[in-house]
C-alpha cells in the first residue's frame, strides 16, 4: 500500500492503486487530462467468418478462443441488476479453466453476485473494480479482498476505460437479443432489460468481446445497440437473466409521509423558483422520493400547462406515462428500472431514447448530457453542512451502495439531494460525511422533510426562492434541530488503518478512500 | 517520388505516398494489420460549455478556435453529392485565413467542387485524398497536383482514419439538422440528405470537429447520427446544400434496351441459381442497370413469393417501394440517392436503417455487413479476362470516378458486375484493365447484354447455373466476339511516367497507381 496524501478536498487518498499510479482529486473542474484515448488492436475481417456467423458452442469455447490469462480484467454489465445470470457463469467458467487473479470490472454488482465471494476466497478473483453491494461490500469492507476496490460512477467507468486507466481484456455482454454477427440489443426477447449502454465502453475498447444471448435472431438484429463489428464471438444460453429482477424496491413510490413531504417540497420548489418552465428538463430516476417528486411535478406541470423538452431516466412507468400523456417530448434513458420502461424504449424509439454513459455522463468528452439538465433530484446516504455528500457508505463506514450515475449528475444546473433528516434515529446531515463522493460546491439544494436548504454559493437560487411557499432554512438550522431531536451525530465508525477501496471522481482522480471496518 | 515496386497483382505502385511509407497490395486477405487504432486526444467537459451551447458566430470563428496550421488535413463528407455548399466554404475560409498546403480528405468530391482547382493552383491546397471526378480528376490526371492523389473506398477511408494512416486534423460536417450541443442528423430539415455515415470516422477520430447546419433545433436533435460529445463547435449557415442535387443521373432506371437486357439477365440468373430464396439479401445501389435489376428481381420475387431479409442501398424510391410492399424486412442504407430514400429513413427508422462505413464496409473491424450479403450488383468502367475490374479510369487513363463502396462490396457471396460489352465502340472486356481496383478472384460474375460469364473459380455457381435460361458464356468468348464487332481493344492510353494517384485496397495496401495522362 502506498502512502496516503491529502487531496484538494482534505481527504486522505492513496497515490497508487493496485500497482498503478493514481492522481489525487484536485477540485471541481481543476484536473485536465493529457494524453490520448485507449487504442484497441486493429483487427481484420480476414480473421472473422465472411458469412458473419460468430457463434461458438459454449461460453468456455468462446473464452478459450479469446485467450485467457492470469490477472486478466473481465468486464460485465448490470442492466439485469439483481437478475443477472451471466457474470457468475463467466467467473465459474474461468475458475474451471484454472485462471487466477482475475480483476472483475462490472458496471455494478448486486446481491445476486454473492457467489463471487467464493472466487475471491479461492484466488480466482483478485479484486473488484465496480460498485460492491451487500455481501461483496461487506467482504471488501472487512479488508478481506486482496486488491483495492475501486468505485467509479457510470460516467467514470466509461472515462476510465476510454482513457485506458481501466483496460478490459475480455468483455462478456449479456444480450437479450442478438444475431450471429454479434449485433445485440436489450429491448427485445424474453429477457429484455432495456438499453445496453453500460456495455458500450467494453464493446468499444476491450481486446475481446463475447456476446451471450438467449434470443438469437437472423441478421440483422435491430436495433443494434451493440455493434457486431466490435464482437468476437456469440454464445447462446438458455437463459441469461431474470428481467423481473431489474425491478427493485427502489422503483416503488414511497409511502412514508415524511418522504412524500420531501418530494412535494422539491416539486413546489422547482416550480416556484422558475425551473419548471416550458422546454425545461429534469432527471428523476429510481428511488421512492424521486418517483414521488416526478408525480407531484407532473401535477404542477399540468396545472401550469408546462411541457418539458426532455426527462432523463432511468425510466419507470411514471416517466413513460408522462411521455405518453404529452408532458415531455423525449425520455433520454440509460437504464430501464421496470418493464414499462423496457416496453416504451422498444416500441417508441423515436421519443424514448437509448443513451449511454458516453452520451450522458463521460466527463472526458466534448461535453455530456448531464450538465445540460435544468434540474436533477438525487439521494444520498449522508450530507454535511458544507453540502458535501456520500452515497457509498452509511455512517458505520461499510460499503453499501455503488455510485451509479450520481456523481455525473451533479453538474446539472440545479442539483437537489432529497434526504430524510434522519434514518433510524441517526442524523443524515453531519459535520463531515464519512465518505466524500460529491463535493459540496456542486450540490445546490438539500431537501428534507424539515425544509429545504440552498447552498450559500447559489445566491441566484436563494433570490429566486424568496417568495417560495416551501420552508427554506439554512443547513445548519436543520442540522442543529435534528441533532437536538436525535441526541446528536452518530459515533464515528470503528475503522482500521487499512484502505480497502478508492472512490474515483468523474475525472479519474481519487476523491476519497474507504478504510477497513472493524465491525464487519 | 519513391521507386515503384510490383505488387502481388503485378501492378507498379509507390512505396511512399506523400512522405509516408505505403504497403504494396499483398493479395486478397493476405495483409494483416498490426498496431492499434488511432487514439484521439482526451478532452474534458471542463473545457466545453456546461449548458451544452457550442454555437459560435461564424465558420471562420470556429476554424480559428479549432486552430489552423499549414499542412493540416481537413475532412468533409459528400452526402449532398453534387449539391454540397460547405466544403468550398471551408476551403475559401482557410484561404482567407492565409492557410497553405491543406490536404483535403473528402469522402468524395463532385463537379460542384471545381472551385477547389483555384486553391490547388494558389497553394492553399496541397493535394486531395478522396475520389476526384470531373475537373478535379482532370487536374490530377494532368499531373498538376503537388501531392499524390489517394483514392480509397468508403470502407477504406474509414479504415485509414481508424488506423491512423489518414489523420484528420479538422472535420467540418454539413448537417441538415443539429442542436447547439452538436448532435446532428441528415434526415430532417430543409436540406435533409439522409444519413451522415460518411462523416462518422471524422467525428470519432478528428482532433477538432465543427458541425455546420442550416436547421438548428433545441437539444436534443433526434436521431443523433453524429454525437455532440465528439463535436467542438456548431455554426449556423443559411443554406448548407441543395438536396435536390443528391439525385444524379445515375438514379434513373436505364432506358437502353441493351442495358435493360443485362438487368433482366442478372435478375433471372440470381433467381435461377438459387440465390433468390426466402430470407436472402442483395445490394443494389444507384446506376441505371442496377435499378432495373431491382425492378426485374422484384417481379420474380413476387411470382415466387420470396421475401428478402434485407436489401442494401444506397436507397432509391425503388428500394423504398420494396420495403413498403413487404418484399424485404429491412433496408440497410448508407447513402440515400433520392428524396424518397431520405423520407423513408426519416419516417420508418425501425425498418430503413442508417448504416455507416464502419458497420458496412470497414475491413479492419471484426467483420462487416458487406460480406454477409448473398448478392451484390455493381458496375465497372472496364473488366478483363481474369475478372479484374476498374472503376476509377476509363480506357484513356484519366481519373473519372471515385471508388465509392465498390471495393468493399466485392466480398459479398456473389459479386456480379453489370457492364455493357462496349461503350462508344470501345470494348469493356479487355486483356488487362487500365487501373486495377478489384481483384478478379473476388468477382464472381460478369454480366453483359451478350450473356453472363461466371468466374472459373466459382465451380459451385457454374454447376448451379447448368439449367439457367440466361446465356452463360466464357469471358473469352464474349470478349472475342466484342473485339470482332468493334475492331478490337482500344489503343493504350497516352501516359507519362509520373504517378499522379494511388489506388488503395480495402486493407490500406496499394493495389495500383494512376499515371499522368498526356491527353489532359
Amino acid at each position: 500500500m502506498s502512502a496516503l496524501v491529502k487531496n484538494a478536498a482534505g481527504r486522505l487518498v492513496p497515490t497508487e492503486i493496485n500497482g498503478k499510479p493514481a492522481v489525487p482529486y484536485q477540485g471541481v473542474h481543476q484536473f485536465r487530462p493529457s494524453g490520448r484515448k485507449a487504442a484497441p488492436p486493429i483487427r481484420s475481417c480476414a480473421d472473422y467468418p465472411a458469412d458473419g456467423n460468430k457463434i461458438v458452442g459454449s461460453l468456455r469455447e468462446a473464452l478459450e478462443r479469446c485467450g485467457v490469462k492470469n490477472g486478466m480484467t473481465v468486464g460485465t454489465h448490470h442492466h439485469f441488476r439483481n437478475g443477472d445470470f451471466v457474470a457468475n457463469a463467466v467467473m465459474d467458467t474461468l475458475a474451471d479453466m484454472g485462471v487466477r487473479d482475475v480483476v472483475w470490472a462490472p458496471s455494478a454488482s448486486f446481491p445476486c453476485h454473492a457467489p463471487m465471494v467464493r472466487h475471491l476466497e479461492s484466488g480466482v478473483m483478485h479484486h473488484i473494480e465496480g460498485s460492491m453491494n451487500g455481501p461483496l461490500g461487506e467482504y471488501c469492507s472487512a479488508g478481506k479482498m486482496r486488491g483495492l476496490g475501486v468505485l467509479r460512477s457510470h460516467g467514470g467507468r466509461f472515462q476510465a476505460i476510454q482513457d485506458d486507466e481501466l483496460h478490459i481484456d475480455l468483455a462478456v455482454i449479456a444480450a437479450p437479443t442478438a444475431d450471429p454477427f454479434g449485433n445485440a440489443n436489450g429491448v427485445q426477447g424474453p429477457s429484455a432489460c432495456g438499453p445496453l449502454g453500460f456495455a458500450l465502453a467494453d464493446s468499444l475498447y476491450a481486446d475481446r468481446v463475447v456476446v451471450v444471448t438467449d434470443n438469437l435472431v437472423p441478421f440483422p438484429c435491430v436495433p443494434w445497440q451493440i455493434h457486431g463489428q466490435n464482437v468476437d464471438y456469440v454464445v447462446v444460453h438458455d437463459r441469461i437473466g431474470d428481467p423481473s429482477k431489474i425491478v427493485s424496491g427502489t422503483t416503488q413510490v414511497t409511502r412514508s409521509p415524511d418522504r412524500l413531504l420531501i418530494a412535494e417540497y422539491i416539486a413546489r420548489f422547482v416550480a416556484e423558483v422558475g425551473i419548471m418552465a416550458d422546454g425545461f428538463s429534469f432527471q428523476a430516476g429510481a428511488g421512492g422520493i424521486t418517483l414521488a417528486f416526478a408525480l407531484y411535478l407532473k401535477e404542477l406541470m399540468r396545472k401550469a400547462n408546462v411541457k418539458a423538452r426532455f426527462i432523463r431516466g432511468g425510466s419507470t412507468k411514471y416517466l413513460v406515462d408522462m411521455l405518453q400523456e404529452g408532458f415531455t417530448d423525449y425520455i433520454l434513458d440509460g437504464q430501464t428500472f421496470d418493464l414499462d420502461g423496457v416496453r416504451s424504449m422498444r416500441e417508441d424509439p423515436k421519443r424514448h431514447l437509448d443513451t449511454s454513459p458516453f452520451t450522458s455522463y463521460n466527463f472526458h468528452g466534448k461535453g455530456n448530457f448531464a450538465s445540460i439538465l435544468d434540474c436533477v433530484v438525487l439521494g444520498a446516504t449522508e450530507v454535511d453542512r458544507a453540502f458535501n455528500a456520500n452515497v457509498v457508505t452509511h455512517s458505520d463506514g461499510v460499503l453499501l451502495h455503488g455510485i451509479g450515475g450520481w456523481q455525473n449528475c451533479l453538474t446539472a444546473k440545479c442539483t437537489i439531494l432529497a434526504v430524510p433528516s434522519f434514518r433510524d434515529r441517526i442524523p443524515v446531515i453531519l459535520d463531515r460525511v464519512t465518505t466524500l463522493c460529491g463535493p459540496g460546491e456542486l450540490i445546490d439544494v438539500i431537501a428534507t422533510e424539515r425544509g429545504i436548504a440552498i447552498n450559500p454559493r447559489r445566491q441566484d437560487l436563494i433570490d429566486a426562492a424568496k417568495r417560495c411557499t416551501v420552508p427554506i432554512r439554512s443547513i445548519d438550522d436543520i442540522a442543529d434541530e435534528v441533532n437536538r431531536l436525535t441526541g446528536g451525530p452518530p459515533d464515528a465508525p470503528t475503522l482500521g488503518d487499512k484502505v480497502v477501496a478508492a472512490i474515483k471522481w468523474v475525472d479519474g482522480t481519487v476523491i476519497d478512500s474507504v478504510r477497513q471496518s472493524l465491525n464487519c
